[in-house]
């Protein structure tokens, strides 16, 4: 199947990576809303095109990856290319799943194409073991950890205070929690309880150091409800030691079955990634399978991977899964 | 929705309690080849009923859920009940699959209906986290490590041991080669190097306790491929200590994403159960609802959980499911 890709960050060339190693699938180009002179990406002889030939690449591609930003570019991005092609997308604000939804459905289905949604590891994979984990488990309770891993929205976080060169921010969880979490005890735990936040900030030559710890720590939403150490470090220890974007994490639910609910089980889903972005693109380029293979058959509209049939994910025929992971 | 079970056994007794914790299934009967009078359930008001009142039943019931043994029953007794009713089996002889499935589709769809085969943790659970890990994580290697948890294949094998009154088996992953796969260090593992097995014997008072040991640690298929122990104790120890029959495991995927295989990830999927029976029975239950669902929606044939949208096996609806759990 033919591939373009819309948006060329990290997650870009995650996607472009996978494309690469999927014998089914060809990379017809990358379109950007940058100048196209001025990126160069990864694989030769695919082309760089302007945003703006949409219309064009749609009428080429089978799917279009969308690898934007979820605050401001998805919202209005992926309504407007499922109404021209089957497209895959990555929106994880997970409040406005339900109107993101609702948009792309009616553009997918005026247009008859496959547009799926908020796919990924969280949400994505995350998602589709908290699923099968309610369904097999229905008397439990869910637990989320994520990390140790870099958070991009926190570490942008911290490069917008001034005196800020460059940031990096670990998700940490915190050990005993997760102990308490598969020993089975079932815990309540506020937001501090389950996570710390690691930062290692870059300031500028003179910068009020402690200035720049206040203004972090208590920075609402993103760090005065966890316990955060900052340590400040040069530009030269953070492309050492930080250049990577390591992520991962933990879906936990802990539950009974039993007639008198008798027994008590304990069901664990974790990744544990290099890049965070590498894999979150092989993720997308699967679902960019099943939206083709879904549009073939005759479908039409929104999906998210609870709606997928998982063998529509693989490159393997049904006969060759039967035979060989069942 | 209606179910029936056909077959009274542990797996019966996890099905009957799913369904009675399941708010839109009906437990209508429980079918049995024994003497129905002799089968008493946990349900009250419930009726027991021959196995021969298989085309009552079926007019009845929207789904029957199959919990007979892979070795002779359910080769023969799911297409049978598909070429009625909608029906769910644990087929677990992974060597036949191929067959069993051909048989089932066949029936179900020359009688209108849906067979839902091989489902449970493993097959089951298990294959559907080897399928997503090879679906993110195209470039890897499998593991699947099984225990602590009692074999019954493994315990009847004990007690047709001449000498033998009754015995329980564990299977037992063993710890360094989990440790070694959890590295990400790819380790090309034996049987042997995989598992141990624990076997608790009671034996007849005089028997001979080394010729049953040899019997068991000799025994090939089952034991002699593995650092088998083998324990005597007395019926009130086995009964004090190892009444339960718990499970559970791993399966496990390690590989690398990156333009070059630069990035090594790990993705696992574990399960500690206290009841193996009462866990594959909520699972069974699960999939009776999909089966149901894909009927009404005018879908026939053979299904495995790789052709089961995961959102159809849940008793939320759609919209429920996005706002919550993706």
């Amino acid at each position: 199947m033919k591939i373009a890709i819309a948006g060329y960050g990290n997650l870009g060339r995650g996607v472009e990576s996978a494309v690469k190693h999927a014998d089914d699938m060809e990379l017809i180009c990358v379109m950007t809303r940058r100048d196209p002179a001025g990126v160069t990406i990864q694989s030769e002889g695919v082309p760089v095109v302007p945003y703006s030939d949409l219309d064009k690449v749609a009428e080429e591609a089978d799917v279009i990856i969308l690898c934007g930003g979820s605050a401001t570019d998805l919202p209005v991005m992926t309504p407007e290319i499922a109404a021209k092609c089957c497209v895959v997308d990555s929106f994880d604000t997970h409040a406005n799943i339900p109107t993101h939804y609702a948009n792309c459905d009616a553009a997918a289905k005026a247009a008859g194409t496959i547009a799926v949604i908020s796919t990924g590891w969280d949400p994505g994979l995350f998602s589709i073991s908290r699923l099968y984990a309610n369904i097999a488990l229905p008397n439990g309770q869910d637990y989320t950890f994520w990390g140790r891993g870099v958070s991009q929205g926190h570490s942008d976080a911290i490069r917008r205070i001034p005196g800020v060169i460059d940031a990096r921010q670990y998700t940490v969880p915190v050990p005993e929690a997760l102990e308490r979490v598969r020993a089975g005890e079932n815990p309540v735990l506020t937001t501090r309880e389950k996570h710390t936040r690691e930062c290692y900030v870059v300031a500028e030559e003179g910068a009020d150091l402690a200035a720049i710890e206040n203004a972090i720590v208590t920075m609402p939403n993103y760090f005065s409800d966890y316990d955060t150490t900052v340590t400040f470090i040069t530009m030269e220890e953070l492309k050492a030691n930080h250049a990577g974007l390591p992520h991962g994490g933990s879906v936990i639910r802990t539950g009974t079955t039993g007639w008198n609910n008798e027994y008590g089980d304990t069901i664990e889903f974790s990744l544990n990634l290099d890049s965070n972005p590498y894999f979150t693109g092989s993720v997308l380029a699967a679902c960019a399978r099943a939206a083709f293979r879904m549009n073939q058959a005759g479908e039409t509209g929104c999906r998210t991977l609870f709606d997928i049939p998982p063998a529509l994910l693989s490159p393997e025929t049904p006969e060759y899964l039967r035979e060989h992971m069942l």
